[in-house]
């Protein structure tokens, strides 16, 4: 039988600009480990800001999103645009400020945000396709835009203004704890809070191994 | 009691030109899992080369060892001349290219590489006080180099030019699979191929959660 195929969508590398770090690589980790095919993406775009991860000052140099996520995955990558939902049995989107300020406007319009369009329409076409969908830490409110209206619940942890954001989407806010799931068995959709929530990379990783196991049992 | 304190070397964000990040990221899930503290460090230097990490090409940007590594850790690190020996209970260098490009010259220099000054002192003194030293994938080389001659034992997995430089340090190279770990206990050294000879960052984390363990156990 062939293994599924479940995609991994980046916005960068560095939680400040870019895909939260241990928040992709424990999703590629626990993933491998069950022994799926993973389909690594992330928009060819330049990102809206490069910030010093030490100052958490912005540099003014300019970066490419899928550059940039491409050293997380040891440079094998594919242009969001090049990825159809009939190739994936599921999908994944860690968090990372690069969530909420390259695939989307989220950090800057809320409720109102744009998102990347391959991502609106790769996203929507797997919901379609009643293939599962799982988010992490700010990327369920991506989820949440991108399907507004459609009565989705997700979780984001405890944070009120995302949770305020979502909840103007016309979905649903389930508040959770960093080791909880929320899945939302009608519409296939898998979320965490993650580093909304985690103090350390140990606590990230318990949720963040829940939410792949039940991705890929529903893909 | 307090906490064993492991510290963990960067040499910047991504396999072709700074820390390999998968090897990275496990050592601090690892470490974090068995509830140590982690002291995370970097020298304060540009980075040797800049690599497109989709095309394997120079970009000709210049970027900072520290900044870039600072990515891996949500920012919180410090430069390796800051830390002492006194600070750590053992130490771990993940690999990649920035081990054998910024860390030191063993990329074209081999057996004759320089090593950054603050990484080899600090490397001595915890040698010295017997404190554990782990290092994963290429970054054995840079151990062997900075112990010439005290006949230390120390895998890269099985690759035979690597092999060759460790013994022109006058050390001693023992081939070894990707899920093992080479543990010299007279000398406190343990180390792993990872990825010199894994093929999916699953079977990566076999050696590295392995090695993270005898680590600390020894610390």
């Amino acid at each position: 039988m062939a293994k599924k195929r479940i995609g991994v969508v980046l916005s960068g590398c560095g939680v400040y600009d870019g895909s939260e770090v241990y928040e992709a690589v424990l999703t590629l980790f626990f993933l491998d480990r069950i022994g799926v095919d993973v389909v690594c993406m992330a928009p060819d775009i330049v990102q809206t800001r490069v910030i010093n991860h030490v100052t958490g000052q912005e540099t003014g140099e300019q970066r490419q999103v899928l550059l940039e996520s491409a050293r997380l995955t040891r440079g094998k990558i594919r242009a969001l645009n090049d990825v159809m939902a009939s190739d994936l049995d599921g999908i994944i989107l860690p968090g990372g400020f690069g969530a909420a300020h390259n695939l989307s406007s989220l950090a800057s319009d809320g409720a109102n945000a744009w998102v990347v369009p391959e991502l609106s329409s790769l996203l929507l076409a797997l919901y379609q396709a009643k293939k599962p969908i799982g988010a992490i830490c700010i990327a369920p409110a991506i989820i949440a835009r991108v399907l507004a209206d459609q009565g989705i619940t997700v979780t984001i942890g405890n944070d009120s203004a995302t949770a305020g954001v979502i909840g103007q989407t016309g979905n649903r806010h389930e508040t959770s704890r960093v080791d909880q799931v929320v899945i939302d068995e009608t519409h296939h959709i898998v979320t965490t809070a993650a580093y909304m929530c985690a103090t350390s990379i140990g606590e990230a990783g318990i949720g963040i191994e829940k939410l792949v196991k039940a991705v890929v049992e529903r893909a």
